[in-house]
């Protein structure tokens, strides 16, 4: 299959400085073949016009647990606790399987109507999410989450199972990584013995870490260490690791980050919902750690839109430092994008549009009245745009959503199912408490 | 004309506490009629399918600079000054009256788009933005920018003509403000000046206030008080003023703000954009101060887009306070909707869908995505939606957008003419500077 996408400005996100170039891009094969102009003699199957449309690499949302859509705007403007343990534990007591595929297929459809085309996810009946990825053509880094306890080896074992059937399924499109919750829910034992597997097996780990105050406070109370600190004695970040969130640091943390090579997934959105404050993004992005973006789930945020999340990124750095330079439109644009792929250890394949990687593209249609006047369309992108000016969407030269429409589910049943999936749930729980 | 939302899910924004309810709105001569059940024998002449839709009161955007639409993404990510001086005022130096319409006409279309049926402005030319708001049928309090200077009285009486000439015009669609830019621009005897003549002709006063740490540092070494404490020894507390920003607030200025019963406009995203910090919302509304919301122009923000300023509010007050509860999302929509109204002083007319009020009203699509499940829908309004969901929108219940169609401009004429006066005065811009 080749295709051609005509007449767009191209926002490859492969150079230092913010560059927006007329060209085309040639595709064959699900992999980017040339741009800026098509080889001689190349007869393309389809024809893509990108006119008035910003051709760039599909967005990566680095940390979700995307079946949590089914608890959107179930529990909000609720105190931590109480949201926790009255509200997400009790609806999560009875998922099966079908509730996290239809959960995930919803967030799915709303990730590639927000053009992101990859995410990296940590939850439970992984084959199942693995399904929907499989079956909607998205790209996906997939972790069971891992938590301490009797049963903490048996789940371990089925991350192990699941990394065996999905690791590099799907023509690479699905990855698998190990994912042990958090420290305070995994004790150090566990974290040694996942960390000693990951390495094994050649996996990537991913990890909640210094997300809220009381954490660190624990943290350093039961291990004298902040949780960083502490991860760093079990051997975790000997492998490739997705930090999530790392909200509240303190002296030291960032230089084990760094020394460690540790990719920290900034969720802004969620942060703020929840009350966990601001992560120090400019802090770490100078000392020279990766910084990539995510949504979290949706029971805290409450959508999977990455457009949204570069926009917090780049303003309220600005607001919290009180620096109007920091994290700049095109920073936050390579969070989202080629920071999230070094993060999932993809960016050999995706993260920015260069010859020889997969045609993971996203066309934004900037015929709107906030794309105008015509000035530095790279920042808006971040200051001005939504996720539904997103038009198009591809991976490995797939089509997912062409001119606004969704080609690979059928969206409406997706929304009635995911909606029986929680009303059952939601039904449950409340009968449990009573 | 009488109209009828049919099947719609109401919420009226009239309750002390979030409700959405069922039920029709009978419309007759724009004004609203019956909600719940239309009148026996009422035969409307157009009926609006609300189905999938949450109708609720348009949205009440109470401090931008419309025209300056022309400047979005013109100049960002910079320090306050060279951005203010280097690029925003040379470009203005030039602006003339057609720029002010087009910019004007620019930032209109994109907010009824966005669910905003009502602004309140301050800047140049404001015949011609009233033009455009006469044109567009969307509603507006508008006021002529005053500084000091030589020419100070001149555009005073310049304001005051155009009082005359336009408040109350439109069947009330359009009152008029005097608008003293600032108390670092006006100085005291201008300020008491045009306080006297808001009192004398009964028109609201719309004022910058304490928006950085440079203003307040600045008023405490020139005058011995806060911009809030000085501007209340003018007099100019006396008419119900409009007091844009209140970012930096000290001891005594919250007491000020509530005893003279001023309405603070909070414009969240511009105060992080030009890294002015985060206003103390919460201190404000738990104090008994009316709050609204502003998008402030999209030079600093860099769109009109309300749906994202309301998340701002609901979002970065959890983050600041540290505290989950803090403004919670019907907190929000009263920011946008009724609040705003009070601020403008035409509360008796919209803020909120009850019998007898205008019908300004906006019905969001919930037939998307990051609308399923369906529980809390008032949440969804604020940390899910997108402005982009806004499907019809109508102001004294003349359709203003239906369906997602702008029926009242030529919108692509209208981005085209506004990116035409956008690149000329860059032109000249650039050309001064040589």
């Amino acid at each position: 299959m080749k295709i051609l996408i005509q007449n767009g400005q191209l926002l490859t996100m492969a150079t230092k400085e913010p560059e927006l170039r007329d060209g085309d891009i040639a595709i064959e094969d699900g992999k980017i073949l040339a741009i800026g102009q098509p080889p001689t003699g190349f007869s393309p199957d389809k024809v893509i016009d990108g006119s008035d449309t910003i051709v760039m690499p599909g967005l990566i949302n680095a940390h979700t647990h995307v079946s949590m859509a089914l608890m959107r705007n179930y529990a909000d403007d609720l105190p931590f606790w109480p949201w926790l343990t009255e509200k997400i534990w009790p609806i999560e007591a009875n998922l099966n399987g079908d509730d996290c595929y239809w959960g995930a297929m919803l967030s799915i459809a709303e990730m590639i109507r927000g053009g992101v085309t990859c995410f990296a996810d940590m939850y439970f009946f992984m084959d199942r999410v693995a399904q929907a990825v499989k079956e909607t053509g998205i790209r996906a880094n997939l972790s069971r989450g891992l938590v301490g306890g009797n049963d903490a080896m048996a789940k371990l074992q089925e991350n192990v199972d699941f990394f065996k059937e999905w690791h590099n399924a799907e023509n690479g499109r699905v990855q698998v990584d190990l994912g042990p919750h958090a420290p305070y829910t995994c004790d150090a034992e566990t974290l040694k013995i996942i960390s000693a597997k990951a390495k094994e097996i050649g996996a990537n780990i991913h990890i909640h870490l210094s997300e809220s105050e009381k954490e660190v406070a624990d943290a350093k109370e039961n291990w004298g260490a902040t949780p960083i600190a502490h991860v760093n004695k079990t051997g975790i970040f000997e492998n490739p690791t997705l930090a999530a969130h790392c909200v509240h640091l303190e002296e030291g943390d960032i230089e084990i980050l760094r020394d460690k090579k540790i990719s920290v997934i900034n969720n802004p959105g969620s942060n703020m919902k929840l009350a966990n404050g601001f992560a120090p993004v400019k802090q770490l992005l100078d000392a020279g750690v990766n910084v990539a973006l995510g949504t979290d789930g949706s029971s805290s945020n409450n959508n999977q839109n990455l457009f949204e999340e570069m926009n917090y990124a780049a303003l309220l750095n600005k607001g919290t430092s009180m620096d109007s330079t920091a994290i700049p439109a095109y920073t936050a644009l390579q969070m989202a994008t080629i920071n999230g792929a070094k993060a999932l250890r993809i960016e050999d394949k995706v993260g920015t549009l260069e010859v020889g990687k997969d045609a993971d593209i996203i066309l934004v249609d900037v015929n709107k009245a906030h794309f105008f006047p015509r000035f530095n369309m790279i920042a808006s992108l971040v200051y001005s745009a939504q996720a539904s000016d997103v038009k198009t969407v591809m991976v490995q030269g797939k089509l997912l959503m062409e001119d606004y429409k969704l080609l690979t589910m059928d969206e409406k049943n997706v929304w009635q199912q995911a909606d029986q999936c929680a009303q059952r749930l939601k039904t449950l729980a409340q009968e449990a408490a009573k």
